[in-house]
C-alpha cells in the first residue's frame, strides 16, 4: 500500500498561486520515493491575478481550481471532496498563492482569514493525528491555523517570525536543504524558494521532506 | 564556463502552451548537471486558452510570454532578443502549446506555419551547427523547419510518423528514459509525456538528454 498524499495547490504561478517549481518537486518526490498523491485547490477565485513580468494586477481575476488543474495535467478535485480518513499526508507547496488565496495573510498579516475548506482540511488531519507538510511560505498557513506547532520559513526574519510568534507557534531557521520536525505535532516543513534562488536546492529540500515524512508513517 | 542552454517555452499548461513538469525538469536538469539557462518565448497571442479540468476554449485568449513567466518567475526574454552566437543549446519542451503556438501543427497537420522567431532561432543554431534539443511533441517543430533530421517521439504512430516523413525527417521509437540522438546535425530529442504518464520517468528522461548535450559540447 502506497502512502497517500493529498497536495494542495492555489494557482499556477509563484506572485498569485502556487510556486510550480515546488510544485512539481512535489509530486515527483512522492512518485520517486514510492508514494502516491491526488491534487487538490479550492473552487474558489484567487485574491488577484499578476502579471508575472511586470508584477502588475491583470484582468479578469483567474480561478485555483481551474488554474491549479494546470500543474495537475487535469487530474484535480475540489478541496471539499478531500477526505482526512482516507489520505496520510496533507502537503502545501509554497508561492504567494498560500498566503493571498488559501489565507490572506500576504494582505491582512496576523489578522488573516482562512479559506474554510483549507482549515477543514487541516483541523481534520490534526486531530486525526496525521502528517501536515508545507514548504516555503505555506508553512505560515499551518502556524495560523494550529498556533503551537514549529515550523520554519527558512531565513531569520524578524517581522515574520514575530507574527508566526502571535500565532502561538514557534519558527526554527533552516537552509533550503534543510528540513523542520515538529514530532509531536507532525509537522514536516522546509524553507524552498524563501532560503534559495536555486532550483536544485529547492528540488533536494522537498526530496529531503517527502523521504523524512516517508520514515515517520 | 557554464554551457549556455536557452529555454524556449510556449505558454503555461499542456493543452495551450508548455507542459509544466517538462519545463521545470529542463531547467532542474541543465543545473543540476552544470549548465545555465536563460528562458525565452515569443511575445505573441496563444492559439487559444484551455480550461485544463473541462478542456474548453476560454476568454480571454493569453500572451506566450506573460504565461511562460510563470515557470520562469519573471525571468524570461522575448524570443526576438535571442542570440544563437551567444547560445550552446536552444532547448524546447514539449506540451500542445509546441504545435499550437510555436507553430500550427496541432489544427494545420503538414501545412502548418511556424512563428517567425522560433524558425530564426532554429536556422540559426543549426546554421553554425550548434546543439537544438526537444522534449515530448516538441520534435515535430524541428522535424517541420529543418526537413531531414532525426527525431523521437516516443511509440509507433502512424499518423505522426507519416506527416514527420512528409517533412523529410527520420522517426525512432524511444522509450520515455530513452534518448534519440541524431549526432550529424546535433539535433537531441526524447518522448516525455509522449510515451508515459508517470511524472519521475519524464525527469528521468530530460535528465538523461541533458546529461548526453554535455557530453557532446
Amino acid at each position: 500500500m502506497k502512502t497517500k498524499f493529498a497536495i494542495v495547490l492555489s494557482g499556477c504561478g509563484v506572485y498569485d498561486g502556487s510556486e510550480i517549481h515546488e510544485a512539481a518537486a512535489s509530486m515527483l518526490a512522492v512518485d520517486r520515493n514510492g508514494g502516491a498523491y491526488q491534487i487538490f485547490a479550492p473552487d474558489a477565485e484567487q485574491l488577484h491575478t499578476i502579471n508575472h513580468i511586470s508584477g502588475e494586477e491583470t484582468k479578469p481575476n483567474r480561478n485555483m481550481l481551474e488554474e491549479s488543474a494546470r500543474i495537475a495535467r487535469g487530474d484535480i478535485k475540489p478541496l471539499s471532496e478531500f477526505d482526512a480518513g482516507y489520505f496520510d499526508v496533507l502537503f502545501f507547496p509554497g508561492g504567494f498563492g498560500a498566503v493571498k488565496n488559501l489565507c490572506d495573510y500576504g494582505v491582512a498579516g496576523i489578522n488573516c482569514n482562512v479559506n474554510a475548506d483549507v482549515a477543514n482540511a487541516v483541523k481534520s488531519m490534526f486531530e486525526r493525528k496525521k502528517i501536515i507538510a508545507a514548504t516555503c511560505i505555506a508553512p505560515v498557513l499551518l502556524a495560523r491555523i494550529l498556533g503551537n506547532i514549529t515550523i520554519t520559513l527558512g531565513n531569520h526574519d524578524e517581522s515574520l517570525i514575530s507574527d508566526v510568534n502571535h500565532f502561538g507557534a514557534n519558527h526554527a531557521v533552516k537552509k533550503a536543504t534543510d528540513i523542520c520536525v515538529d514530532a509531536d505535532n507532525k509537522i514536516f516543513t522546509t524553507p524552498a524558494y524563501m532560503a534559495t534562488a536555486n532550483i536544485s536546492e529547492v528540488f533536494t529540500g522537498i526530496d529531503n521532506l517527502v523521504k523524512e515524512i516517508l520514515k515517520n508513517i
